[in-house]
């Protein structure tokens, strides 16, 4: 009979509540969670451990965080009080076999795995995760549009800036709205997909010849982009959602000063459906596990 | 030279605002509005009067507010303190050829209408305006949707009850959204339109042999649809939207009981866009006195 | 024990095959064909006979052609040379309870109907039937517009004049392969619905201001709407399908004096998805008799 | 005054036509053609040239059939008689600053590209026109499912396979009529796509786990995928639309065996749409030169 694969998961948000749940359907799987003693024990169904129980020799894999491990060897559990710390002596204890995640490297956690020659795994930077998340990410941009406008979507100038993971499905649901939508981007090829889309399509170069009639300004590129010259041609009134990751792509003072609402909207996944972002991550680790 | 067309607007809310605007800008109407007092003058650009001091003899049409007149003859103004009080004497002073517009009917209304030989529009009645008023409110649906749960729209199951002007509307727009939207309907040409527009279909009749599937359920049917006999067949999670006038279709006392979030959701239009609901009774309007 | 259905099939074209198939898999029916001797015995797993065998008294139903009866009680069989004649003694041998499908009623039909007062169902009057059998014949219409243009649907502007069960349909289809599409129609309900869908809508009565730009014209309204004064206005490599019922609604005499090639395809259906078409019979069927 | 740029179009078929259109209407360009003798000399209103009175040494841009140059250094010209050979002298005396377009590379003229060291721009290697294209090409697989299938797309399980440029249109559009569409990829973040688009996915490995259900097999993956062993869980009325170029992607001796209808469709967007593939082409050479 072949063994079970031994995971344990350390800390993590809500999304972890439902990713766990489902990681704990297939019975391939003995998993043991760390860093979530305020919840009841039978919550998930799955065993509670402190750090120390753990055995931590006998792992074949290990769930850090999204957020990785901070630079002092702290990682984030925001369902325990515990202070849950991974030393480079807990790392020397692993197996060499051991495949980790994370959602995203960080220094130390880099530092560890090279030094003991590790296997990470950054989900977030696996496209099939940015393509899943995308789909959460643009039904918050959506939930925020229709609350912060006075309008609706529909029959909207919804421009959407970048062609990406998040630009594509940003535009397509927009769309599904009835939005005119107008998607800006740099590549020829972005610009004839725009086209296959039924959308309609410019040049970034040529941005300011278009923004004057723009309602809602969704922007998915990390880099300065909606800059003062922009935000010149734009109406006061209209609505500008930045979902770049930090700085955004939007010169946030200067919309202030012309009293332009622009909301830099971050981490929607796990906002607006943990549930989605849990079970994404859980499909995932599935498919690399196995 | 033709003469312009005297129209005045007595009270309303936020959507009379855009409205009022919208009108503003047809040159073959001359404007008056009663019981914005509280705006700044210069704020439409159109004049500001008492209603004492309305050349009422000389109009050819009258806009109420959406909730037309109480039964003491006031009527609801959100930008003024004063009361307005519309009297059978002031009925009296009206040409016999106004038109007047009104959201719905009320009986004090209707009673001054046979009185006087009048002609009353309740907008809220025409077919085009509950079209247009449909995306609005579904619009209004997919926030509270994506706000009162954890999981997406995408992929989810989203049963909408009743394929009138608002359902038809509501299915649309939550397919453009990737939900696995499942139709109830009563009418076998409705069952045919809900194939051709490429969802699922079931008969009312057989609700509950569906029902356990639902994530969301949205309710336009202004009937008791939703009994304790579906609602004992939803899951405890799933979220429920009651878009169906007063008092609804919904038995909320049991979705309470069972724990199951059910929101009864009035008014969405003036509520997440005002803007578009001004835009349509003015463009409705216009079609009406051109 | 509960008796069977009887149900004899009397003539019929490719359409009558998949519907008989269909039939035949709801084991409450006993089937009995007629009208189908060029088909070999086993084809369809139902039994054969000849007008003269059938045990008229004993029928729950009878299933007439899409066509009818001609004026002198004949009915079109495409699978047989044997000429199938309904005297009025053949009708009188049939129960009082009989349930009658035919496509379309027709003279002698409806006086004998009318003269042993028996129930007749004109399937194709059905809006459900009309409904589910736009489809096909959108999908005639999207195949046509390909064979007859030397440019894409895909950012063409179509022109779908009416917006009842065909027309629906149409622009819905046409809209999903990505052309511009602009429905003209009579009802502001219908103009509110244009929009509610995305698509741009126009008043007939405006037609001419519109039709300049008209890639592939589609006309559903059976009236005299696409005159010579509409085709003036139109592109000589424009395209006009037609789909409107004998006499159609183009001036076709005046559209090749103007070189546009203008083309009357009717019965659809049964053309392009025989297949369909039967399956959609069947399914009415089943309900009305069930 | 800046000159105008100078450009040759040598040789083509019909969506040469309307690439020439389109190029003369930009009026920095001065256009002469090659091989068009069998038109009219107002058709384009562009100069028709014989090869040998052309200026060769001052052209600026130079188009060659999408064909490219055949191993003798001939060229297609359908619109022609003549044969246009261009030989190594002939290379010789053009400009080095001279762009040379043709739709893809051939070793005649590669080898006249490298000797002379001239810029070519193979058009149908770019992403941008493969993309454009893949929409004339989706709609001729529609034309062709509406008329190989006796039922409707609306509601047929149709397979994609490859979710490449042009697989990406051909589901985008198959669902945009209605069918149940299932794409077949074998990379993680085409099946995240797949299910972005509301699609269902399934890996190209677990093919025949899925095939038994389908109706119409769409290929456009450029390799053995429909083997025998695929072909033997297809129904035999499904139909197969190989848009794969040769060989092909499907084992069509196997397919004929079973009497499955399978079709290799090649060169869709010359033949279905060859106004808008030469636009398509204007389009791009457009942008390459200015
Ligand atoms: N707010 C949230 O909740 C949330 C959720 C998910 C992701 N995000 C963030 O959203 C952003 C987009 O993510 P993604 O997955 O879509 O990334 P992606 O697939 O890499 O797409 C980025 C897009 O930006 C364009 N771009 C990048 N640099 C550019 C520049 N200098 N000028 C013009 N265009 C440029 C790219 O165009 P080229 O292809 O031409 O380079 C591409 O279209 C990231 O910052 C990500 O962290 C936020
Ligand atoms: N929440 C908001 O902000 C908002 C905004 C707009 C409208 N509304 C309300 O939403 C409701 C629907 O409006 P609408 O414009 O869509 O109305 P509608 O066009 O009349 O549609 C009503 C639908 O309910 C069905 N129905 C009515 N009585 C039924 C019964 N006893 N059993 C089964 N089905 C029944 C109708 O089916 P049949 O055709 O078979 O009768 C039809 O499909 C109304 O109460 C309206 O006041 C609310
Ligand atoms: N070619 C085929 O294979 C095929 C297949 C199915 C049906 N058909 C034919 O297609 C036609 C449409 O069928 P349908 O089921 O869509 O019918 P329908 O539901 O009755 O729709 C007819 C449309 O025409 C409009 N209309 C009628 N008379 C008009 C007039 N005088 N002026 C302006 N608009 C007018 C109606 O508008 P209002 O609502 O304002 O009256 C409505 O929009 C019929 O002739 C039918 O026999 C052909
Ligand atoms: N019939 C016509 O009129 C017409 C018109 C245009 C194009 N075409 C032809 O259609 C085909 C597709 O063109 P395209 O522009 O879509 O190409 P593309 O963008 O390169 O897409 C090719 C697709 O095939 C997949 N693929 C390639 N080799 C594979 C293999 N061994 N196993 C599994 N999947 C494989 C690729 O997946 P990965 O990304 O995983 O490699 C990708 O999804 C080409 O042969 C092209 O010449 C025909």
């Amino acid at each position: 009979m072949k063994n079970k694969i031994r995971i344990a998961i350390l800390g993590g948000d809500a999304r972890y509540l439902e990713m766990t749940k489902k990681l704990a359907e297939n019975n391939h799987f003995e998993l043991e969670v760390v860093g979530f003693d305020q919840l009841n024990e039978g919550f998930f169904g799955v065993k509670q451990t402190d750090l120390e129980d753990l055995s931590v020799e006998e792992l074949d894999a290990v769930i850090l965080p999204v957020t990785g491990i901070d630079e002092d060897g702290k990682i984030n559990a925001v369902f325990s009080n515990q202070k849950i710390h991974l030393s480079t002596d807990w790392f020397e204890r692993l197996s060499k076999h051991v495949v980790m995640f994370t959602g995203i490297s960080t220094p130390y956690l880099a530092e560890q795995i090279a030094t003991h020659g590790l296997k990470l795994i950054p989900l977030m930077n696996r496209d099939d995760v940015a393509i899943y998340n995308a789909v959460p990410t643009t039904e918050g941009a959506i939930m925020l549009a229709i609350q912060h406008t006075n309008f609706t979507i529909h029959d909207a100038n919804v421009f959407v800036l970048g062609l990406g993971r998040v630009g594509m499905t940003v535009a397509n649901k927009f769309n599904g709205l009835g939005a005119n939508v107008f998607v800006g981007a740099r590549k020829a090829s972005d610009l004839a997909r725009v086209n296959e889309m039924g959308l309609n399509g410019f040049h970034l170069d040529e941005i300011t010849t278009y923004t004057e009639s723009c309602d809602i300004l969704i922007n998915t590129i990390p880099a300065s982009i909606v800059t003062s010259d922009v935000l010149k041609t734009i109406k006061s009134n209209a609505l500008i959602i930045d979902l770049a990751s930090k700085p955004g792509g939007v010169d946030f003072a200067y919309a202030k000063k012309r009293g332009i609402t622009a909301i830099h909207a971050l981490g929607l996944p796990g906002r607006v459906a943990p549930k989605t972002a849990g079970e994404i991550l859980a499909k995932v680790i599935n498919q690399c596990i196995l």
